[in-house]
């Protein structure tokens, strides 16, 4: 069989492991793997390359993803599409893997009932927001690059006794927020999914500065407002009263460096169960990860909302006396 | 109520964030906790120390124990431990919490037997050996040390084309060594679960170089055999026909360093369900966790085996290629 | 003899170095040191704290400053001067130890010639930009940051073929631009020192493409113009043509994290000179470090202009192809 | 011109830096680069690539060397060196530059000699022992590493209150030892510089724990002894009874992971040097760097005797009080 392989949308880190392991998986049994370059960006153009076991050789610590990535609207369009079923039929390829986020995922699910192809996903996205999974890979990446910065900002916030807004990366939701939140012992968290009342922020800080802390840390997903926002807001409240207010925004580094063993094993795992699936049969769906198992998940599903650890959020609340 | 605290044994990233999670928690709720010094020999000699909120703060990102550890063999003599019940009722302690591996955990397990006081343990052991729990605080961190370790030593094995054996920690148990391998895509792993035929190493070694790899990786976990003794083996054997072979023992780099961001926040988790166990009237048992969930497991449970990840391990061998 | 210490300015990681080193020569010899909390406004508010070789234990890895640190404007007043002048005859201190950046010794200096007691300076800055000297304590680290940050940063540009405009810090000054700029490979460095024309930088980028660059990546200081301002120009004269164009900016995570092994060592070095200077007959002036010697230098020269590496920069030029 | 790079002996972090400055440097100006792989024994079989400024892409930040290295003692004998100089000769070679210690150097000199072609040396060993040169690629990024070891050792060492000896890299000489030690606040430095009467050792440590302290850290340098034996006389004195004695080897782990940035600006500087003075008509010499200058010095001064910096051994003795 001739597997072709692609990751689209948002770079995550361990997208590098998914793809080693479906090369060496396939090579192993006698399968062949292309590569098709920049999403479906590529598979519009016909940008492919043979991918052997050599050539997924020494990426598993590799940040990012070799086969590079991007956001191609077009693929939205049928007369795209049918271009890149095209090429897909030209190079014979027979099934196809697919890395990404829930954007992707739909790419990937329509892509499954125009072409008939077996099309399975990797739910991929340091968001960690896609439906139906516990887990997508890059997240535990960027959860550990937003608390290494963090913890760096701590150093600075207490010397100077300031008030420091962090925001972290999460366009709609808080996974990040109150997980790095959580790690870094943060005395506020913000996030779209508990809007805690803007107004009611002085009276924590007040709070925090009568119980002797040195620092007021607040983790704040960009959904719940951007950082400048409420640096103006609480300038205006409270001004330097409980000390300088200063504010973040920790962006792209969220997304690089080495990925952590986590997301290298799981990138391993979700990478051989889309191959094994495969060859199984699977036709379409995505690789979803609950409660220590893998299967094979509907792609509807991973449209689905997924709640964040509300026990997780509240916890901090309780500890960041 | 007053709440003592304890951490035994070998020391584990993640025990701070337990002991600030209960500290914080009791004090919140009107309790007292007294932090008990150097394990079940500050119970014995009375070495007790009231903690707050205060002290705390600026704890969770600090590997070791604030309350300090050893292994004190005393404990297992029913007069040292009369002696340590004596000072419990002194300073009118109720209730222990009581962190360590399954050594701890048994004496955590006597000790509520033999007073009738609560006893709740927590399950702390970089080797992820304690039976009845997915999990143990400060293995994610001895994970990360291993492999960034392992990464390290990957750069001078490729440069030289070396065969390398690095040992790492797990006396009986292969954890650390099939994770890490996984995680870093080891040539090799061999663990005393599995125990791979040393004479076929050299046969390993020579495929792996037929295939052009550069280096030649085995993570050994130290329940195998000793490195050095691998090596004498692996150059009466091959000599150095397939490169120079080198080993390195970790050791205890991979105990210490700032917690993982995942330690931290399970550290704080599995203190809060203590506490919280505690107060909901529960007399004995240790904080569990599986597939997603906390709960209190007997304490003979503890001394169970608890299987590795078998299909973890088989993975790695399909992969290294 | 009374020794008092203070941090002034923004905080800079291996300040704790200093303090230690201080702090254990003077113990060992009998003297006696007095921390002075939140630089110039413990001065003026009295805010004492006495300092010994415990205190000063487990601090050379710690971020940041034990003594807190704060700008306070009024010791430009001669009334705020002369009650922090009481102060510290009050507490019978007899000379001073003054860490921080060129502000901070301007009021070093002031300090000196209107109390007449000596006092010697430290040039601890992040910037690195205090005359006189080739290094001020705090730069290592923040180039450490700075570095691990655009690492991280190339990941993501690299997949998605993009424009990346990284700012660091550099209000006046480019130190941390060259020399992160170098360290990383970027394709170009904008500096306030070295005003390459903006109008150029599409031919650069234009070029850089052409020989086959995934990703472009731009260090800007500060001091050069803002990232927004310059992601603004670039989209309106090139659009997305040579990929998308992003920018971040690094802000305050410059500042933290664990000391390098440098600024420890340099920190140490430069707290056991200062000390030693005093107990020689110093009495005015700061530690200078230049070519291998510490010495020290009259106060008027840290105001002075200190180039930056020309050769460096010219260097990243010519590489960066 | 067509120059040959090789990297012989260890391998050190930044020698990529220097092959990418030189690469890069000569391309620009129209001359050719020539790898040689795995150093003398690369030369002596004929194993040659070219190297373009698109192979040196994206490996400033890679540890190793991806010329890879050997020690091949045959270059020590005419018989393989006539072999090699044929091989440089039918290559059409006109010059070499190369990388590597001591050793490495001495055989750049006879090659100069004896081929009459000009030959630049590029000093790399993390033990930073080549005599006439402040610096030598790969020891600042060695340091880092010992130094992160050693803080993760503290952790454990502290919740144990152990005794702990550090072996770390440095056959015959103290350079990681001396710094390392004095960036951790080691507690005892044992180099073979100065050697430190063993029989004052237990006195040393109950001197530290009259003083309180938690542990009692001992940096030994490979060539003062090896750690086991340190560690047996010490159970032979003092037992346990100042806390239990542990010990650990730091090994091959010092020797990889990302180039720190010093040697990545550093393996920057020494690579243009090298190529610049060929290009200028240096015949023979190594790039020697001192007091912040950068110069061609005579081969034969990389066997002379380097003095550690005395000073910071004395210093860390005052301070570790």
């Amino acid at each position: 069989m001739r597997i072709g392989i692609l990751t689209a949308g948002g770079d995550a880190p361990g997208m590098n492991a998914v793809i080693r392991a479906v090369v060496r998986s396939a090579e192993r049994e006698g399968h062949e793997v292309i590569g098709i370059k920049r999403g479906y960006k590529g598979l519009i153009e016909g940008d492919f390359i043979k991918l052997t076991s050599r050539d997924v050789g020494g990426i598993l610590d590799r940040g990012g993803t070799i086969l590079l990535s991007s956001r191609d609207p077009r693929y939205k369009k049928l007369e795209y599409r049918e271009k890149a079923y095209k090429n897909l039929n030209e190079q014979g390829i027979e099934a196809l893997i697919i890395l990404g986020g829930e954007g992707t995922l739909a790419g990937a699910k329509l892509t499954a009932e125009e072409t008939g192809i077996p099309v399975i996903g990797v739910p991929c996205t340091i968001d960690n927001d896609v439906g139906g999974t516990e887990y997508c890979i890059g997240y535990d990446t960027a959860l550990r690059n937003a608390v290494d910065a963090i913890d760096k900002i701590r150093d600075t916030a207490s010397s100077h006794e300031r008030i420091f807004i962090v925001e972290v990366m999460g366009r709609n939701r808080g996974f990040i927020a109150v997980e790095a939140g959580l790690a870094t012992g943060a005395e506020l968290i913000l996030i779209p999914e508990e809007r805690f009342p803007r107004e009611q922020i002085p009276e924590e800080i007040e709070k925090a500065k009568k119980l002797g802390k040195l620092h007021f840390i607040i983790v704040l997903a960009e959904g719940y407002c951007r950082a400048k926002e409420l640096e103006d807001f609480l300038l205006e409240k409270i001004g330097d009263k409980y000390g300088e207010i200063r504010s973040t925004v920790l962006g792209h580094i969220q997304r690089g460096g080495i990925p952590t063993h986590f997301d290298r094993i799981m990138g391993t795992k979700f990478g051989v169960v889309a191959y094994e699936s495969l060859i199984a049969g699977e036709r379409s769906g995505f690789v979803a990860y609950e409660k220590g198992k893998f299967y094979i998940e509907d792609f509807e599903k991973a449209q689905e909302y997924k709640p964040i650890d509300r026990e997780a959020y509240k916890l901090n609340t309780r500890l960041a006396i």
